[in-house]
């Protein structure tokens, strides 16, 4: 199976569009005459629609799952190429997210994980690659300076946040954290800079671009504190929750599970390659309408839509004033992630911060290729943006601007121009969250707005995703439940 | 609502057996004529079998759920006296925690948590009380004590456990696990004695003992350092985990929502007070035989007990041969946990240990009461073993042994006394795991068992509770729908 999303590059097949993907549905459509009013529709099946669905079907209620797409997973995706899984979008697993890996252990996938960075092989280096040259550092010393810049960062309390922000999961944000996410990081640095060394402040805005796929100015201070919090208050529990460990068979091999499950329930019809124009909802339920001019009727809707493209479905009636300002502003992640199998095995032990003024600003091994070749994994973001298919020398060249290397093969997803995302991951600008946290989760009429954008917990997180997926299925089935207390 | 479980004394009332609880369930039943044969009974309504029953009744499962006590809960309950509740076993949750979190997160109880210890209040004190004396430290000086101390305990890869124990939830102990499974705690204090000041030797035997209830001697060390990995592999990652974060409501308040939820699908049935005698299970299904001679019909069983009660149900066929073995050997944890109410405000900052000589080896601060009290948790275990009903004033003079106070209340539960408990949380002595953690989980006919004592994660906890029955539901759905190919 493949999907129409996503680009490979070689030497000997140059630039293709579409890459191999098990999470892509055919045939796309289980739709029957006899399938025409549901009890709800969800619309997008990445991990939050996913989650929904399934939940609410096996619940016994009638689905009907719609997807832009010609896969599921949404901005979390892989595609194994020769035997070996290229993670398009979310990628990393913890056993502390736990909405993730309630579903890991559900399905019984413990030990379908594996390492992603192995600093035993090769070479150990950190390789730090600014304007004026190349510094070459062990992985002790990239901890070092990485714990002691962040340390400083969020060190708003003298508790490394321990204290402002000791219950980041409630829904109530509360004076401190607005204080927080009205700064930028940009206000942040120039609050510690005399504390910084120049090596410190390289390694920590590189860090938090990282995070967010913004620039200093658009990223929310608080989003990050949250992002710390979530990952234990340490640069340890940063590694460990958030690049440690990923799927032996890629993030596809995870979400197929939950459409299996769903569609085992019997209670499940879907629709693939079908965006949505415009949705209706009046008192006796919801009108969906698809580009193609398909109607479908449900007595409930889940919308699983990113932030980012909520105002390109026309809604009647329209977004509610919040929502619509939260839509408007939109989140700042315009993260390129980028793939590279070389052939030097030297790299599988490299980790590399080029910044600013390279493409790709991140970059490290991240596995070994059947072939025995090196993965490396890079990421860059709004702050120096580029369209890596747009020309493929330009990418290969940011590449090497992390440490000379042999390119053999490039893999990567665009999620700017993606029409179903326009970006990455979520990532606040200041004020967003405080501002419309409330609004982007408030439902509206007989529309639930899901979508790990406005999570409580692990907000952009796939576990954020299935948080909020696991939260409409509940407001769902409860609100067509008369018995259903819950 | 009152149980039959738990003991309170006050001057005033003196000893009183039974204590109110939210989650004693009257009617006790809500069996029927109609209902007679069911899809699955699920025996054991602690959090494993709520899980499993509600899990199970959610997807269209007939349920009978039958249950020893008057109660909800298992080793997880509270009491809720004069406006305050207290924690008669398993307290403390963590967002870290996966299966506790995502239910959580799910019933919409973010805010409902409150933290247990409060050094910012009264005296900022640590006292450490052995037969030589009491040492007075400040609540830093005890970090610094007990995080040097475990570090040298578990540093058995030079990395803290983080490579030996890289994959925690694997099923697959393996031979790293196994070779620190045959060890005790005293076999490791053996290896690591001349690195151990006095001071941190007297708080490392204290905390694991704590963690463990049993004796140095019975007190797996791989089972010790399986909960220092899921508490991310820091002393730190320990406090947050396991004693930080608890519900303002009381566990049974957390409870209660899965019993609820379970009932609003309509497919529930349950009988309280109805303890066990036997179990038959044949081609057809399984046979459970109560102790007033009442016979239930299922397709199906999910044995939900703990393991030290295994031995006291007749299973026809028996018991396969390393389950049996797993029941015969038992688990240690015979944890003896008292609160007192004391009027000695300055008490809610402290923490102490009093060890080896003191019945009580363990308290600390862990809330304020509504008449402005000091509320005192205090733990013993077996290594110095008593039931606290027996002689109130030798239980008074345990607390006493961490400071002078003046006790107004006592409330408690004796789990070693307790016949459908026979113990505390899970602590495994040494082997048992290598030995028949397979043979624990292992389906045996129709019969599926499931229980935190077995659980590959937060064995133990109300985690791994939640994850075994999860799994056990899982099980049930698929093996019970031949659509069902999960």
């Amino acid at each position: 199976m493949s999907s129409r999303d996503g680009f490979s590059w070689t030497e000997s097949q140059g630039l293709k569009a579409g890459v191999p993907c098990i999470g892509a549905i055919n045939p796309p459509t289980n739709l029957s005459d006899k399938n025409t009013k549901f009890d709800v529709i969800v619309v997008g099946a990445g991990y939050c629609g996913l989650t929904a669905a399934r939940d609410a079907a096996v619940a016994g209620l009638k689905v009907l799952l719609i997807e832009a797409r010609d896969r599921i997973g949404g901005r979390s995706w892989s595609s194994n190429i020769e035997g070996y899984p290229y993670e398009m979008g979310g990628t990393w697993v913890y056993w502390g997210q736990p909405n993730v890996w309630r579903e890991i252990s559900r399905y019984g996938m413990q030990d379908e994980l594996e390492i992603s960075y192995d600093f035993s092989r090769g070479v150990n280096k950190y390789l730090l690659v600014t304007p004026e040259g190349t510094q070459k550092f062990t992985h002790e010393e990239e901890d070092q300076l990485m714990q002691s810049g962040l340390e400083k960062l969020v060190n708003i309390d003298g508790q490394a946040g321990r204290e402002a922000l000791v219950f980041p999961h409630s829904a109530n944000l509360g004076p401190t954290a607005a204080k927080y996410d009205r700064m930028s990081i940009a206000d942040r640095l120039a609050e510690i800079q005399n504390d910084l060394t120049p090596n410190e402040r390289i390694c920590l805005e590189a860090f938090v671009l990282l995070c967010s796929g913004g620039t200093l100015e658009t990223t929310s201070f608080y989003e990050f504190l949250h992002w710390w919090a979530l990952s234990g208050y340490t640069y340890q529990g940063c590694i460990e929750y958030l690049v440690k460990y990923k799927f032996k068979g890629g993030q596809s091999s995870f979400s197929i599970r939950f459409f299996k499950e769903a569609l085992a329930s019997g209670n499940l019809t879907y629709s693939f390659s079908t965006p949505v124009a415009s949705v209706k909802s009046g008192p006796a339920g919801v009108e969906v309408t698809a580009r193609s001019g398909q109607k479908f009727r449900g007595l409930k809707m889940i919308s699983a839509m990113p932030l980012n493209i909520l105002n390109d479905v026309h809604f009647d009636p329209p977004l509610m004033p919040g929502k619509k300002a939260a839509a408007d502003i939109g989140h700042v992640n315009q993260c390129t992630k980028v793939h590279a199998e070389v052939s030097d095995r030297d790299l599988r032990s490299m980790t590399s911060i080029s910044y600013p003024h390279n493409k790709l600003s991140y970059g490290f091994g991240d596995g070994t290729t059947p072939a025995g070749n090196t993965h490396i994994v890079a990421f860059g973001g709004q702050h120096n943006h580029f369209h890596p298919e747009e020309d493929i020398e330009k990418t290969k060249a940011a590449f090497q601007g992390f440490a000379p290397m042999d390119i053999k093969r490039l893999v990567f997803h665009n999620w700017s121009k993606d029409e179903f995302a326009k970006g990455a991951w979520f990532f606040s600008r200041p004020g967003l969250l405080t501002d419309h946290l409330g609004d982007m989760r408030a439902t509206q009429g007989n529309i639930i707005f899901a979508c790990s954008d406005w999570a409580l917990g692990w907000r952009s997180f796939i576990d954020g995703a299935i948080e909020e997926g696991t939260r409409a299925a509940m407001v769902v089935r409860s609100s067509l439940s008369e018995r259903c207390h819950l």
